[in-house]
């Protein structure tokens, strides 16, 4: 069993920031100790990362990936190998990635084909959740035996009608059947049957380009599922995890909620603090390159999704990771923007994004490894082995460099698309080093990870609701 | 210097619950480890704690503590060497008083006067905040030095008139001066100008006893003044906690003013989560027991405080302890309600009280040791050496009994007050040992400690404004 | 041209509370005039009717009654017929029933069947909403012609799924529609597709007596529907009808609305001011009695749409009139609450009702007109012809008996039902003579109008929006 | 007894809008009837108004003016005689002034001093409110006396301390008294403690211009102030009306308790409607014409105070017509914005500026009327006789047209103050005709008036309140 000391570096994890020595034997942390303490000295151990002028992380989880996702007639580019190694540069250890029913086909179906697609591939520890597009008895039923299997999240769809959409009544019951075995229903909150009304009739005033997906995919709609959403929770006497949250009346949504107590959770991404409709107005077809859904906003939404991020009306900055290449993919939808695969790549610059944020002075060191590490962990199940850096975790690790400079590329990125969402920004803070299970899989900027060391991990259910 | 381990435990902090061994170097946490861990199995230390079936969790912090105080021509019954004994007896290292500025004289002659009392007389580590009871402009110069001095929070009345309240404008002024210093503003906050005008009438009409006292404070005037409060600190543009916080419409402006996302707080006392009017109201003069300001409220507001705590619209429980006994001082107020000091005993009562909550299903194990250790010491600039266990953290530790049972009673508690808010109330879960900065305080329910091995503790400013 | 005068009583509109003459020319109002003035003193009239001591108001408008109406395999028990002359004697002079389009027909023919029911057989005026039940292309534009002939509402249902439900997007394009043509949309907001959920598996556990058709319909799925509703028609640029607003919850969507400054409007009936679950748990089977959706709600919502009315977060009261007889009708759902026809009589009770809520002090004398006559004559663009007494208007005017005492029963009553919802129930106030455009129709409690004399009254556009 | 008929106008109400003679016998209205009636046709008068093409309102009502008001070391500039000469011009028919207790005199010397300024010099009828300066237990019992006389409104400052401050004890006691004998207390909802402070400071760092008089006085300071009035009346169990409403969180404030059911009104003036920080930061000393309290707010403020107006979270338009000539008035605050004399003139513009509101489509005819006739009428016990077109009402009469078109202007208007607040403003709409009481005060833009025409007019207490 192979024993490792990061020595030096500043520990930061969602409540403390102190300067300490952390003991890795074999896949988890044995120990964290002052530096200067007796003990801490007395290691003797097989290799030690020095860890000066550097912060010690846990390893980030994304809980919101899309690897090989088949959408629109296509599907994203990113396979679970060329995904989970992105993630790994980006410093994100664990991804969860949702596994897809069928119409018709069972849960287990779609089970067993996302397990094959990661099984051997993963650059990191990966899990599931399952989207149901198909709620009938036998999907309830089902419902339950994943949850024994580690499979404890379901997402529904109040949007795209004919594909994943469920109605209120199927909503109803799933959320029914999950406040009896403890699944946490995932919510994609948009009215999608009113936003097809609109999109069908902004196709036929001509309005065709990217840019009006943003437009007919509107924020009162977003809301309004949201409220929807929350209601039906309340009836199922279930909790509630809303995805992608873009809008600033949705984050309302979720704030009244919880101010009334109820165990109501939202999520937003990456895109929709740094980005707005600004980017899909971009001239050209440029703008296809930021379409997803929910749409980016306008830019005055970002503060309102700061603030939720700050008071915890939002818990949990996901990527929602979806990406198409811009040339044969996203050109799909020259002429109209319905047709444009949603999705963005982002996997990879998730850690780095919100370190910016810190910098900016949208959130404090703390809140950032809560809301990318610790709370996605404890609301699904992950809790305590990741997400965090204690005595018996998994010894999932970034040393991250606080200071460095990078400027976000396509050219320089590891996700297998062909554009970057962020082309050209300028970032400070870069991962240095990231461990997985105690191996190391970046090692200062360079990947010594391999396909295969990537676990399957069944989760608990939502430790927020114990 | 001595060494010890802690060894079987479950430690639990703000965020974590896991099995790990806790190493004591001195005064200070060396390092906590997985039991199984070589390095855990190897440590030699000068002694061993067998937490086996035990919680291990971070010594209280308790922020509001009046020992020693005058008020209505007495003074509170605990003096600093019983009253941190009785802390110590209920799990509690930690102790923020209040030093009084009296009128027409400076915050230094007050603050001395304090640390006076207090010196070499506590059995745990203690702290100041400083009340002002006359803003003046050689008093609001003094706020900047005592920041320096490690007391960082004021407190300032909106109720007593003649006594320690303060006019608007002087509010004003000394927030306005806290948001250049870093102190942080601390109200008591009640529409005293207005009560006091119920009170007049109130006996006026004949109506003395000690229920009145409940009547004539409304929960509506402790409402309009913590709404006034917050409008003035945002008017200064400094940050504000809101101290013992009873009211159900009082928490809805707390609340409101966190979805904004300002910088606003509030605490709440064991004594409005567990007692109400109806104690007010016992027989004869018993209700005098029960009188404190905020007052006791009707027992529905119980729920909106518990969902407060759980959302984390009040951060803080404190005891807001300021015993008086019944015979000789509390009967100053037979015939007058007016005339009763106003405050309850509970720096004893605080933890246990808090994990009944747990027990009770109220919050969650981890909240309890945020909502009276992590978040208290984060609030009032002691993080991360109180309020947490990590290493180099204070070696302030409890061993906690989760499965004991007791009764809580005037005639068991070291309370230096002649009854006891709860007398009879059954508890499960107790006090076990005690360490303060790595010395054993209490000893498997017993005493150990000494007046003197308490120390003074400059702070730090409020560290979640970083 | 016969020409009455009307002496001696309080004239009581929306706004006036003043002691005048009326002067009745015709079919029309030709003059009010102070009882002292030479003028009035000098009319020379056909007939002259004494209302000393009594009120003059004006002729109640129901906006909301179902004659003649298929339903659950049956149909509602008053014909026009019937229910006008019931009218009359409740001092209802006009009533807007809705006329059905039928899945697959056009508007033209369910208009064309409804005024063939109502045509030569009615004692007071008429008008109608249409009810949409297949929202398409060929609808949408017959929607115009129909506000061309003065049926200028349409109404929606978010409830009874393959009956009269439209879904989301069916909703936003009538409402889009009617944002062009001027027309108002009436909602049925109940979230359907959830509630029948809940009737099939309470009905699967063998819940199948009346009480639980109110414990299905739930009143969160109330407020729902009501909140998408709002959202749908601010997307749409739309103004919104709430009909039957029975929930506390609902009603504080409206409030949220119209704080807002949009065009959203709502209406309660007498049955939710009056009566509650308490009526739906009578024994036996008496529950049925009082099935109708919205559903009765437990007694504390009342006090909500009180406050609603007075604060004109509700405009509007009508009847909702839709009765079945409980012998054979409401029978048909022995055994299964879903089968039981929805629906309550009371078209005739509504004036007398809001006379004893002004007894009862919920609301003031003019607040009553305002709620029974003027709001829905403006609301549906009867003003000023109806709803008011003013030079112009239709002489729809009532003599109203503030201090007789009657007791409501379906052995007194002229609705066609075998039973009433207030059976027993003491009354202050009578309604003694009412003139229909200028014609006496009751005379002292006698019935003197005839089938026939009712008219057709084409609507202008709501008045509330110009 | 004169008679007059007004014939062929459209006469306007707070609901009603129809063409409709009006008859007048000496000093009321005797008759309103349809042009086309055989008795409208009959009447034999002593003379007719061809109101053909005119607008037939009832005169207006203005509750807030402030004539010959001692303020600031100088005095208003218009006198009785000259401020309601000047409100006949502007269609005003009725003004209800405030009389002023002064510290340590009694309301009786107070009213006593006002009637004699008033008596005998008026244009139109005048009405009085009492300011309360020195709320004390002979005060309290004077109250009553005055509501018996017809002086049934209280006005309290908030703001102003030393000069007219009353403390929260101070209201809370007026509050109760006016609980019991009917009064309604208006409040100047400013916290004027705060402001204070913020004004020396403004001072001490050299910011003295007028358009810091907007800075200082926050929008902030104006809502808690609300905030507190409304919650020292829920104490109390009193109705509260707040005047001139400038910000927008004070309109919030009012809004929520309006949703409450709370008996809590308020008012706003064309300043707040019209005017803006703009107009205060005009170059050189001109933003001094501008200054008055509560002050000017950005232009955003407007569309909240419009949307109150059209949801009635605002019931009332006044001027609080307090006007100081700048030559020799204004000017004494040059150099020191604090010793600016606070006030505008407005009572001969008011019922212009609501007429271009309706013409810009803020507000609808009725509701123009509603809110500076009826409303303030119905506020403050003037109901039925002013405020109305109704039988049996004073006939106060305007004929209005609504196609003139004028321009505001000092050389043009006929207050005593040597500005306009308003100066070249091109407003559609003009008062052609102005009867008081029967007799033409104005006859097609001449003043046929004389001062002592206006009568002293006791009125009844509020009438939203029965």
């Amino acid at each position: 069993m192979t024993t490792t000391a990061i020595r030096g570096g500043l520990v930061i994890t969602a409540t403390e920031e102190i300067p300490a020595d952390v003991l890795v034997e074999g896949e988890r942390i044995a120990a964290l100790a002052t530096p200067d303490s007796a003990f801490a000295r007395s290691w003797t151990v097989d290799r030690t990362l020095d860890a000066t002028g550097k912060y010690v992380v846990p390893g980030g989880v994304d809980a919101h990936t899309h690897f090989d996702f088949p959408f629109g007639g296509t599907a994203s580019s990113d396979t679970f190998e060329t995904g989970t190694r992105a993630a790994a540069w980006g410093g994100t250890t664990t991804v969860v990635d949702f596994a897809v029913q069928s119409r018709g086909a069972s849960l287990r179906e779609g089970l067993d084909t996302w397990h094959a697609k990661a099984e051997g591939t993963c650059a990191v520890d990966y899990a599931f959740h399952m989207i149901l597009s198909d709620v009938r008895e036998s999907s309830l039923k089902e419902m339950d035996l994943l949850v024994g299997e580690g499979v404890t999240s379901f997402k529904l769809f109040m949007a795209y009608p004919g594909v994943f959409y469920s109605d209120d009544g199927q909503i109803l019951r799933a959320m029914q059947r999950a406040a009896g075995n403890g699944g946490l229903i995932m919510m994609h909150a948009e009215n999608g049957i009113a936003i097809d009304v609109l999109v069908e009739q902004a196709l036929a005033a001509g309005r065709t380009d990217p840019r009006y997906h943003g437009e007919v995919r509107k924020a009162l709609l977003e809301a309004e599922a949201t409220h929807r959403a929350i209601a039906l929770a309340r009836v199922a006497g279930s909790p509630l995890y809303v995805v992608h949250v873009s809008a600033e009346e949705a984050v309302a949504e979720l704030a009244q909620a919880r101010d009334k107590g109820l165990p109501v959770f939202g999520e937003t991404c990456p895109q929709y603090l740094f980005l707005s409709t600004d980017n899909l107005a971009e001239p050209g077809f440029e703008g296809a390159k930021y379409v997803c859904s929910t749409p980016l906003r306008p830019r005055e939404h970002q503060a309102a999704l700061w603030r939720a991020l700050r008071t915890d009306d939002l818990q949990v900055v996901s990527t929602d990771h979806c990406p198409f290449c811009f040339s044969g993919q996203k050109e799909l939808g020259r002429g109209d923007f319905s047709k444009i695969p949603n999705g963005l790549p982002g996997v990879e610059n998730r850690m780095d994004l919100l370190h910016q944020a810190v910098v900016d002075g949208h959130i404090s060191r703390r809140r950032w490894i809560e809301i990318a590490c610790a709370a996605p962990a404890r609301m699904f199940g992950l809790a305590p082995r990741k997400g965090t850096l204690a005595p018996g975790a998994d010894a999932d690790i970034v040393l991250y460099d606080p200071h460095a400079r990078q400027t976000l590329s396509a050219t320089t990125h590891h996700m297998n698309v062909d554009y970057s969402a962020y082309e050209g920004k300028e970032i400070t803070g870069r991962v240095e080093t990231v461990l997985s299970r105690g191996e190391i899989v970046i090692d200062r900027r360079r990947y010594t990870g391999r396909a295969g060391h990537g676990r399957y991990v069944p989760r608990a259910t939502c430790q927020y609701l114990a």
